[in-house]
């Protein structure tokens, strides 16, 4: 595909960089004098982002500006427009398109609402005209609007929306060409509000985009308003959660006020293009699939520590900071109970038991209960110091069911200065059966400087401690082996 | 705290979730003979999901219910009142809590718009009134918008924003009250012009769930309109983004057609508080945030392979088979590469790195690949034979930090009729470092009879074959050891 871009601002220069990132030679064409340094800057930040995004392996490929409008669009295959949103000028833009274009080439323009069938009128091959609406940015988001005119051919909305699905792109035909589309009408209603509320000092720019990225905008990245509305109906569904709600439409909860009566007939049309849409999953599978993206959306923020993904990690070091532990040393003596759980039912594997993973997801848990009851909190982490796992010998023994209840009871097998042994035992609650064992060894860090240093008070009294404690146990049984050799 | 729930519907049986999640007990009244039922059931999915979400320690907690409103709002410091939205009926209910609680409970409503002002008029002690109101599901979204009506005091405000945010909520105290409040406002415009699209036959209710989960919806996860808008403006900021964009509001792209005059004190006011909001970030660092947290929320999605998670799961698939592989004999008599994977921003800790965990789990999918690779499938399986891992020896050598790409190598340390030794290395695909070293025994088994079996075809001959390939590659570093004993 030989694909020429016509424009190289926001937009343009983000379609440049999708093709780029997917193996497309793009030819560009923008008289702008910082056009190529602004396209350059876009290209390098795509070029990040997608090494991050994915290990697929794709094809190289390079941007070209060309002198002019002619140059760039000779040889296309697909002329992609992306000029500012100005009937008159797209439209002689598209005629000058035209004069040098193959006549075979599909014309796309990037207009985010500019109807098809007005911007191909007057065109000498309406037919291969198309709306192709990417969202900013174009290399990083799927979603592409496509909207055919009444001159369009239906060849070629298929060869467009082939190519734009080709750059991993997520085409959505709009069945009724309208001002704005689809994405652009419902963002443009809220913007219309937002700008009301800054207006009458209701809110700050910055407290209505709290109130979005909080709460409604998480949902947002994974369902849209129907489903969502759907689920919060809740077992009663749908058209439950339209009459409930219907009665809200006549209240001034927004100043859009000329709202569609909630006829039977619609409440009947949503309800029904409503369970079309949920493919048979009950409230209780959708709940399910809408909490797993949530949970995963909000870690995804917190490896960023943004947003949503903040407020999490803040807890989380309240958390930690708040929980106590037993400390009193008789309890010492003994190995140590300080970890237990069930099987939770997603830790099994398609044979119905615990996964391998999981074993040392239990084991590690116990570790850092251990730590957390020698003294290792939130204070002591930011003081710079952590203790890592270096090394870790597992015997798996039995296998555990989904909700079977387990516990980790941990001796401590010997300490110096800045290492700590240990060996837990993994058994079944009821059964007292050996499941599992691990011995790690850690060592504590400098966090900062990434490398061993000694441990640090109150650690370094307790580490000492516990393992003096533990020093006459005998040593358990699996502790100090290799891996069995075969052959050997 | 001692809290008391008023209703238990959605609302209220998220609220008692996240009490609950967080180590608050909660005394719940709500007089439908269903509601205790579907209140287990939203703390069952809660439990879920907050067992996923996070490994900080979280004291425990319990629900129960109360025969009457009178006795389940005795002995609260707050009452949450989660009844439907009827003002008169919410009026009395309060009215009928004051009767029973102490004069110093805090009373809040979850109301999503009703005015505070006019539900404490007739309030003895209106003073300790505030809206509290949280989104679903109230136990995973952070936000909820606090209220407060004319007669509210600080104090109480104050009392209920702490008591919010120690449950890991993000109070947003909306400075005026109004109908709908802030979010809901922006919801409640979305959704009537999403109404008409339904009603006037433009789109289906799927179609415009589409149009905003593929696209806008995953920017309003971590930012919300006026930050994006800011930087869509690019290096020309919001000033120029309105400039630009302010001739839309007269154009019909949405119903919505009341709207405000982007007066030069309109424009300036936005733009002052969006250079406010943006503390002091070019538009370059603002791109680099945005991005990076829409690879992460990209990927978090794909790990469900949901939405635009999907999309990018499918494209990797068609990237992946457009490559093609490496399968020669020759590729097999060295260290097989038959894994990578990038670390899942949930995958780390608090500390930013790659859990102790996931080190395991990444083996064991590196160690699946190979079963794969040497014809464990599921026909093989369906026959009744599986390998375990019986034993493991790891090295944790180099952390890893999300979205870091790594990759394993594979060497077949020895074999024989019913045991596999194998070893893997895992490398930063970049770098070249070596983060981890596994070794595994793996055991052969029937799996009805539960016991030790030999291998049978295909494997057979395939684990023989890889074992005799790898049989004169030198004996990897770090194979054959135990855990270091100290002071052994």
């Amino acid at each position: 595909m030989r694909v020429s871009l016509i424009g190289a601002g926001v937009i343009g220069a983000g379609w440049a960089a999708r093709l780029v990132e997917n193996g497309v030679d793009a030819i560009v064409y923008d008289p702008h004098p910082e056009a190529e340094r602004r396209l350059r800057r876009v290209l390098a930040n795509a070029e990040r982002a997608w090494s991050r995004l994915t290990l697929a392996p794709r094809p190289r490929a390079s941007v070209t500006f060309a002198p002019s409008l002619a140059e760039a669009v000779r040889e296309a295959d697909l002329v992609q427009e992306s000029a500012p949103e100005d009937e008159e000028a797209k439209r002689r833009l598209l005629l000058e398109v035209e004069e040098h274009a193959r006549p075979d080439a599909l014309v796309c323009s990037s207009t985010s609402g500019l109807l098809p069938t007005r911007l191909q009128a007057g065109m000498a091959h309406p037919e291969r005209f198309i709306v192709g609406h990417p969202f900013n940015p174009v290399y990083l988001l799927p979603l592409v609007e496509v909207v055919a005119g009444e001159q369009t051919s239906e060849e070629a909305l298929e060869r467009a929306t082939a190519f734009y699905a080709s750059l991993g792109m997520r085409p959505l035909r709009v069945r009724r060409e309208i001002e704005g589309f689809l994405a652009d009408r419902l963002l443009e209603a809220l913007w219309r509000e937002a700008l009301w509320l800054v207006h009458d000092d209701v809110a700050t720019v910055e407290e209505l985009d709290d109130a979005l990225r909080f709460g409604p905008g998480l949902r947002f990245a994974q369902m849209g308003t129907f489903l969502t509305y759907r689920i919060a109906g809740g077992e009663e569904g749908m058209r439950h959660f339209l009459a409930q709600f219907g009665p809200a439409l006549e209240w001034p909860w927004t100043k859009l006020t000329d709202v569609p009566e909630l006829t039977p007939e619609l409440v009947e049309k949503i309800a029904t293009q409503s369970d079309s849409q949920a493919e048979g999953l009950s409230i209780d599978e959708l709940e399910r699939i809408r909490d797993d993206n949530l949970v995963a959306l909000l870690q995804a923020l917190r490896a960023h520590r943004y947003g949503a993904g903040d407020v999490l990690a803040q807890h989380e070091a309240r958390l930690f900071a708040a929980a106590g532990a037993d400390r009193t040393p008789a309890a010492l003596r003994r190995p140590l109970h300080l970890y237990e759980t069930v099987v939770h039912p997603d830790w099994v594997d398609y044979n119905g038991h615990l996964t391998e993973a999981r074993y040392l997801h239990i084991f590690a848990e116990a570790t850092d209960a251990f730590l957390r009851h020698v003294g290792l909190d939130a204070d002591y982490l930011a003081g710079g110091h952590s203790a890592y796992t270096v090394e870790t010998h597992l015997r798996h023994l039995r296998e555990a069911a989904a909700l079977e209840p387990l516990e980790v009871r941990t001796q401590v097998l010997g300490a110096d200065e800045k290492r700590l042994h240990l060996f837990h035992v993994m058994s079944h609650v009821r059964t007292g059966d050996t499941l599992a064992t691990a011995e790690h060894l850690l060592l504590h860090v400098d966090t900062a400087a990434g490398r061993a240093s000694p441990w640090v008070e109150p650690l370094a009294g307790r580490v000492a401690e516990a393992a003096a404690l533990h020093a006459e146990l005998p040593v358990p049984d699996g502790a100090g082996r290799a891996v069995v050799r075969l052959g050997a």
